[in-house]
Order: C-alpha cells, then sequence, then structure tokens
C-alpha cells in the first residue's frame, strides 16, 4: 500500500530560533505589531508499507534517523493512506 | 486582542525541489521505499490585531510581502486567538 506521512519538524522550547528571530525583525520593519516566530519544516513522505501500523513505525525511524535532530529537534506525524 | 497565524509555504507544482530531491535519496539509500518527498515551512507568526478579520488580512499581507515568494510558491493561513 502506498502511505504518505506528514513529518512536521520544529525546534525544542529554549533552543535558538535565529531564523525566526530574524523573520520577526522583518516584519516589525515592515510595520507589523509582531511579537515573535516560530519556524517548523514539514516533509511529506511518499512511500510504501504494508499497513498503518508498519507506515506509522517507518516514519518515526524516518524521522529518528535522518528528519529530525533528538537533541533539538520535536516532530509530530501524520500518516494518510494513499488511493 | 494576541493572534498566532499559521502560515504554510510550500512549492507550486511544477517547480524543482532539490531538498526533497536530495531527501528522498537518503531514505531510499537507508533502505525505505520512498518514493519522493515535498518540504513546506511552516512560520507560526505571534501579532496584535483589533479583530479575527484584521489578524486575518494581516498574515494574508506578511505572507505576499515576506514570506512567500508569489512566483513559485503556494501558501495557507490559519488564524488562532490567543487568551
Amino acid at each position: 500500500m502506498k502511505y504518505a506521512a506528514k513529518i512536521e519538524v520544529s525546534l525544542r522550547p529554549g533552543h535558538r530560533n535565529p531564523e525566526g528571530e530574524t523573520t520577526t525583525r522583518s516584519l516589525v520593519e515592515l510595520g507589523y505589531k509582531v511579537t515573535a516566530v516560530e519556524v517548523s519544516k514539514v516533509y511529506t513522505v511518499f512511500f510504501e508499507a504494508a499497513t498503518p501500523m508498519e507506515a506509522n513505525a517507518k516514519a518515526e525511524e524516518m524521522s529518528k534517523r535522518l528528519l529530525a535532530n533528538p537533541t533539538k529537534d520535536n516532530y509530530t506525524i501524520s500518516i494518510v493512506e494513499q488511493k
């Protein structure tokens, strides 16, 4: 079966977020009353797996092995079966 | 009132996606049956606005002026009022 895993990777609280800080500054310079910006990344991975449970386990593995840095990132996974 | 706008910026179909291609290759090398990876970015912007309608209009402006490239990006906005 074909699955899509939507994996959102974000910085854990307490880690510096230079891109968010720069974006905040730019938006303030443009005149918006912005107090903070958080930046995260979403990977939508299209892949094969036998069952939804296996798809979820594989997406978890991919996150740990490649997509997220376990020291500084949090991640969330949602799985959709493709028709 | 305080609002958070979650603005997801993704590449329009047909535009090259080098980060997704590299990620696909890496996941295949790690042994996963991955056929494609799409990458998008989520900006969560915390800011002041008078009403939800104004918050939405401002988030739309921020997307057009700074966060998304109108030539190659799509974006979606969702607004949450902060308590």
